[in-house]
């Protein structure tokens, strides 16, 4: 059987300037990085402010296990297979961080006859765009630093700053410093560390933006920290958003690339799914949207972090309204959900998936609630019996919905024909009538106790009077009408990660609030949240290398 | 009358894909970043190896000054007349840094109608190559203290750990940091810190690297710190090497830009020219040389220091032979060597002219020391008076050397027409016997001393016990074969930037001295050299944004 990597290296991309001409782009709207990569000008292209008129299919999970889902991998093959059957379909996904590459093997392309390429360079620099946005990032902290050197006439108290550093990298060393030691003419000491630059706000706002105004505008928005008196200090009071914006201005533009199939997939932007709300950019969203007929997407986790939050922030914020769902599911994931250790999923064990199955049923009920309707994708693995497989379908259709076996893996979009054509009728039906899950108007704590209640069937919150008077202040300071995003673990709909299948009794404990006043949300983080990763004992930095033709070794 | 930005908008750049084919590269060979700018792959154009069939042309400058003698314009000018008038030449130059663009105004791409460009582009992110770098650098930082966090097998000394972290931003409170604080899951708390990227030893080695096969050898040669008895412990037995030259594979490729004239320039590589080297890519100057009949390539600061390096470092290391140098020199710049005030140079002084010449002519005879002829350009200013003028041409004259007056950056190419006859003919002449100032095996505290008397005419050299000791471990560990890299004011023959002209009687104290041993030299610190930038009171940064149009605001 072949690897990733290989089936990556066999396959013959096109040149992107042929898959921007398919899509109808013309040449001066293409910026080429390379042969296989572009950027595309939308102001150029005429897309810029254009209306969606594609149809947008969001492909979400079960909560994830250690099998593995598949949901990039199925979100490429069902893309492939809605191209096969005739439909115009556009990918809008996640670009992958460079960081973690170095500690474990494996990027974030897909896999199997499923991928996007050319996956080297897109789990590399790719072109450019999270490095433009640690750059940005980190001019903001020197320009905090430096106001504050240089008399501190905004009065920003340097206990209560806020905004850290970033890098792309894994480095436990950096997530805790103390910074400016060495005397006056390195500025005042504080303590300070380093998040990954996916968790940066800045990449979350690159997400979120229409626009390059509406960026500069968010970028303005960030609160960086408060003065002595506890008022939010911006980007804007430290005039930093117009030169964070001439940074980013080249990253605002949505990558094409394409799937093996040949088909096209714009990868732009890829924010933390836990303390961000881990959708690829708006813009590239909008941009698909405007070029496709269907364009099918992704968000992170299981769909109770993350198609909630790509309903509630990104939808509600872009005004996107999804035709349908997808979520994936496997025998193997359900089979674990339903309490068999992952060495034991080799064996078929029919009652284990049918005890599994209701994390799956839950997620069908949770989206439904949004008014988009939901399909099932049945991410076929070898291992799989078709007793099991039946039992799956069968739950999945008693309630009300499709289950599609897919074996885009193996084939490519052949093997996701069945998925297609569900997907596409059902999208095209008009039965979706989408609608948040909660009100702008209602309190933040309220807002926290919606989701908790209503997706992750907690029987309430917890919060410390620390936390409610933190979201209090924000209320009173204007943050109020902003949603929450809720950073949790992503194995359980619980905060406990060991609660698996469909728990209910629990309490979600909210430990602590961040405001993302740029992005325009309000973390709500319940439990250990990591945002600057560690590498491994023996990293795969150790191993990857150029070998003697000039290929990649060790990074996949 | 226009300013450098006005004027590069002004101009209309022709596509990257017809200065390539001009050039005779392959499509193939040529992968583009947007229209204007362009990463040569050398093996697809069969440049891998190449042996050099051009001459090389070296421009340096007399001590600069507050004044600016206009270097890069010059080569720019010289570059565009020698194309002018029938010579197929190409430019090799250093790309610029990011982070200073946000602390003061200004670029560094030439001047006037003597520039390359995209300005904007090759000031900002360009192709990515300093990201690169970065990533590379921080990327074996992480990995040394994951090391130690694991258990230490090579019983690094933690208190010895040389190798500091790279952000190109200027960022003062980033100098100095106590890092991995915070408990045991972070790390063994150390004191570290950051310089901006441009000092990374990872940029001097991409430098002089002469292919990737070099790179990750010279990476592997790093010396990252020393273990508790003093050894020292490399990049490669960090197993860090082959990771750092995966991450470099894209960043080592040479980038194509153009003049204003639309003459092919290879921009590529821009190491620090105090603690390193300070020249532009081996790989860069070598493809130039296979491409163009001449080769006009720079060197940083003065000739004391930029072209003792270019010629003891980068031609030794590379093999490269000079056909000639043009040393550009000022009215204005040799006035205030002569002792005249920024203020009072709008005023004709023909003696100050005279008296400030010392200068020049130091830096001819030192460049002749090399067996390089030498051409002087004089950088024409409006303010400069005919009188003035003749003093110069009269002094170089008297040194038995060319002087020719250059209207390059009012007149682009053409003003530099009788330059570029004069550097032609003396190139193609013959004339020029190139040999590096002193041998491979002399001790490296006699190759110090060579430089300050030969070059700066010092009457000696003071270093402290530990310095000379210093010297001493490395000779004993294998590295005395090695040149030395100097790092000292740039304003000064001597260490003290207040002495102009030609100071004698000085003696050139050793503060410090530092091991680059991927990149192969040993730096002799003699002074204070900031390694990490501050931003100044009111940053450019705060005044940089994109205007309606689109365009960069307050960047130049």
């Amino acid at each position: 059987m072949l690897t990733d990597i290989q089936i990556s290296r066999a396959a013959s991309l096109q040149r992107i300037s042929v898959i921007a001409e398919r899509l109808g782009l013309e040449e001066a709207a293409v910026e080429p990085y390379g042969h296989y990569k572009a950027k595309i000008d939308l102001k150029a292209a005429g897309l810029d402010g254009a209306e969606p008129r594609g149809r947008l299919i969001l492909v979400t999970a079960i909560n994830p296990t250690p099998a593995g889902e598949g949901k990039t991998t199925t979100s490429v093959g069902l893309a492939d297979a809605l191209n096969r059957i005739g439909h115009k379909t556009v990918l809008a996904l996640r670009e992958p961080s460079l960081g973690p590459c170095f500690g474990t093997k494996g990027g974030a392309t897909g896999g199997g006859y499923a991928q996007v390429g050319p996956m080297e360079d897109i789990n590399l620099h790719f072109t450019g765009d999270f490095h433009a946005i640690t750059s940005a990032h980190n001019l903001l902290a020197a320009m905090i630093d430096n106001h504050i050197h240089w008399g501190n006439a905004l009065d920003i108290d340097v206990r209560r700053v806020v905004w850290r550093r970033v890098l792309d990298i894994n480095d436990r060393a950096l997530r805790q410093i103390v910074q400016s030691t060495g005397g006056v003419g390195n500025g005042f000491p504080r303590e300070s560390g380093f998040d990954i630059t996916v968790a940066s706000e800045v990449m979350a706002i690159l997400c979120l933006a229409r626009d390059l105004d509406d960026l500069e505008e968010r970028l303005g928005r960030i609160v960086i920290g408060y003065t002595r008196q506890r008022q939010p200090v911006t980007a804007s009071d430290l005039k930093a958003a117009g030169a964070m914006a001439v940074l980013l201005a080249q990253a605002i533009k949505p990558n094409l690339v394409q799937t093996l199939e040949g088909n096209p997939a714009l990868l732009h932007g890829g924010p933390f799914a836990n303390i961000a709300h881990g959708c690829n950019s708006v813009i590239a969203t909008r941009a698909a949207l405007a070029l496709g007929d269907f364009v099918v997407t992704e968000a992170g986790f299981g769909a109770d972090l993350g198609a909630e939050k790509f309903f509630d922030i990104k939808c509600r914020q872009a005004g996107l309204a999804p035709a349908a769902a997808v979520i994936v599911a496997t025998v193997r994931a359900l089979k674990m959900n339903g309490g068999i250790a992952k060495a034991e999923l080799g064996h078929e064990d029919v009652e284990a998936v049918r005890c599994g199955s209701v994390n799956l049923i839950r997620h069908i009920e949770n989206v439904r609630q949004f008014g988009v309707p939901v399909v099932v994708a049945i991410n076929h693995f070898h291992s799989d019996s078709e007793a099991e497989i039946a039992v799956l379908r069968e739950v999945a259709e008693a309630q009300g919905c499709e289950a599609h076996l897919c074996r885009h893996w193996a084939e490519g979009g052949a093997g996701a024909e069945s998925l297609a054509h569900a997907v596409a009728r059902i999208a095209a039906g008009g039965e979706a009538q989408f609608k948040p899950l909660y009100d702008d108007a209602l309190p933040l704590i309220d807002k926290i106790e919606t989701v908790a209640k209503r997706i992750y069937r907690a029987e309430g919150v917890s919060a410390t009077p620390a936390v409610l008077a933190q979201l209090q202040r924000w209320e009173e300071a204007g943050y109020g009408h902003l949603p929450v995003c809720m950073a949790k673990t992503q194995y359980s709909f619980s905060a406990d990660p060991t609660l698996l299948g469909a728990p209910t009794g629990h309490v979600l404990p909210v430990r602590e609030v961040r405001l993302s006043a740029g992005a325009g949300f309000v973390v709500a983080i319940c439990g250990e949240i990591m945002t600057m990763p560690g590498l491994p004992r023996i990293p795969a930095a150790e191993t990857i290398r150029l070998d003697a033709q000039g290929e990649i070794e060790g990074l996949f």
